[in-house]
């Protein structure tokens, strides 16, 4: 098991602060947006006598709620096709240990979501990992080299779109491949889609729930943490046509009894309120990743493409390694004592020595923060060569 | 994955309320004890401007309440020790997976709390049951009964005291043979200890934490749910004094991020207001024990043992096969258009064909209630045996 990538650099910042130095964190996906307040209301009013198990597979009210945001999105699901999990993580170790017996192979794109490692471990099962690169904005390889990696033990492919670490919303295109590939080869499709609506330039993400000829093999994981900034609240779905799967799912949730009651009533009301929260939140996104793409751009030896979605970017820097440029930015620099936090690449990557040169930047900074950080790095990076 | 078998009976219930029965559920570990108020309160009062992800160890204020707890309980536990679980089925799993490779072994003795199954599944351990009996109060075994069953794969024994579902609480006698067991074989003592308080007559549980000679071996997994009648919280705990154990705990805790925030928010009022709640309620619990105990011991041919502590016991039934009973129950069974819903025994079992004539009976319902509960009880038993 291993420790997590995003969180192991955690210590140095701590020192940095105590020393003064404030610290620009472009290394997290915690949103700073305002969490929606009918969450906390709503929680607020909730009274019970005795607050007691509620259903393993979660609130009705809740999966109405989510059933009807996913008709509004034009995705035919009914009820029974919706579990609640404790996050997006319980959903997605439950989709793991029900698509695949231990010692089954699931197909990911690297970099990837660095906790799918722990979550496979917990499984049992293997990751198959086909890079891509940054070049290619991260975008899938021809679909022979991802078919060159289907072997008797493949169970399902693993995508997330919009992507973190990488920022690539997959296109119709790719997600037609990624279509033709399961279903040519009886595999599920786990589809994380966690980040929907952070989609730029008037894009829109193409769900695997709109995939035509794959309907029984998509089991998708999501949440409400960056949908309504609640990452605390512990609050994920899992979606589903495939009744036999529904099923199996539910002897997980059984087992572990139920999700936490009153974060539950407060996602409720975030999803009757979702109008009033997504454009604006989605519109902010859109500027901050305008400015760090632009920023990024401006600095000498900094590669990457412009993000699509989500709110994180995956860049090469003109460094040789970036686990060591990552801690000498907490330990050993500052600019007027400001420095900035990063996540060193290598961790989102199975493969032992790829994503050295990258780093993952978040941009959950609103806009001044994000251009001073953006600063503070140029001047990192200078310093840092000599 | 088996199916929970607490709640698979559940579908006869709604079916029979449905055609105007009342079921007295003596089925369910759902206490009716109202929710200290505290919780409820503290989280209503509880905004922040973003729900983020809080710590993966759990809140630190949280994590002072649960070491203040077992200060005040006399154990030499602090900070280093503690990490905060969504639930104690999480805090399970999570000892499980770190006491265990794949393929490795835990002792246990059966009847134990079915959901030991699920996460024995989960983490591909191997749960080796030794029976114990009603006849015996369902006490363990003489130590070499236990010692024959441990081989080279053996990592760990898991004792719960106060016990789910027989109520039993182990005598300091039986922790020694434990103790000394895990010292000389070098296991683990995986000890669930969620029904700590619920122990009658004056008697006190031995906590695995006050073993003198394995302070290193000792797993203790806990819960809010039962001591604070807040199931619904899914707030637990796991504490370790070995440092080694807890860092790779928090590697498992790491990658689902963190426990959900609010309702850890209400655990922390609940601990400091816990003065007020532990003593009345476990008074009511036993009173209710002790009219269970003596209204079952009036119907002919059913057999148990006086309960020491939680709310449950096992007992035998004049029938021979409680699945059978306990679903014609619910469809073919009512007196006044009353009838009692009871677990059977069979699913506490890991052995195939133990416990086919006993039930699990829980003492949650409130004295008028479990009075007549027991009435229909003995009314179906007479009208099955015809």
């Amino acid at each position: 098991m291993p420790y997590s990538a995003i969180r192991k650099l955690a210590g140095y910042a701590d020192k940095a602060k105590k020393r003064g130095v404030h610290v620009f964190h472009l290394n997290i996906g915690q949103p700073d947006i305002e969490t929606p307040v009918e969450i906390f209301q709503s929680i607020a009013e909730h009274r019970e006598k005795v607050l007691s198990y509620g259903p393993s597979g979660g609130l009705l009210d809740l999966r109405v709620a989510v059933v009807e945001y996913h008709r509004n999105l034009g995705f035919d699901i009914d009820i029974d096709n919706v579990w609640i999990t404790t996050g997006g993580s319980e959903a997605i170790i439950f989709a793991m240990m029900t698509a695949c017996d231990p010692g089954d192979e699931i197909i990911v794109f690297e970099p990837f979501y660095t906790n799918y490692n722990g979550f496979s471990i917990m499984s049992q099962v293997k990751l198959v990992p086909i890079t891509t690169h940054v070049e290619d904005g991260f975008h899938l390889p021809h679909k022979d080299v991802i078919e060159a990696k289907i072997t008797k033990k493949t169970r399902a492919i693993l995508i997330n779109t919009p992507n973190n670490p990488t920022g690539t919303v997959l296109t119709e295109e790719e997600m037609f491949i990624v279509n033709n590939l399961c279903k040519k080869h009886g595999l599920f499709l786990l589809s994380d889609e966690v980040y929907r609506e952070f989609v730029y330039d008037g894009k829109r993400q193409v769900s695997a729930l709109s995939l035509p000829d794959i309907s029984d093999q998509v089991i998708v994981m999501d949440s409400i943490s960056k949908r309504f900034s609640a990452c605390g609240a512990r609050v994920g779905s899992i979606i589903s046509r495939n009744k036999m799967i529904m099923d199996r799912i539910l002897k997980f949730a059984q087992a572990r009894l139920c999700p936490p009651t009153l974060e539950q009533v407060g996602a409720i009301a975030a999803y009757k309120n979702i109008h009033k929260y997504i454009d604006p939140m989605i519109a902010e996104y859109e500027k901050r990743r305008s400015i760090l793409y632009e920023g990024l751009n401006e600095i000498p030896g900094v590669y990457g493409t412009k993000p699509e979605g989500a709110f994180y970017t995956v860049v090469r820097l003109p460094v040789a390694d970036t686990d060591d440029f990552c801690r000498w930015l907490l330990t050993d620099f500052h600019d007027n004592n400001k420095t900035v936090m990063l996540a060193p690449a290598n961790g989102f990557y199975s493969s032992a020595d790829k994503g050295k040169n990258e780093v993952r930047v978040a941009y959950v900074l609103k806009e001044d923060d994000l251009r001073q950080a953006i600063g503070v790095l140029q001047k990192a990076l200078e310093a840092y060569q000599k």
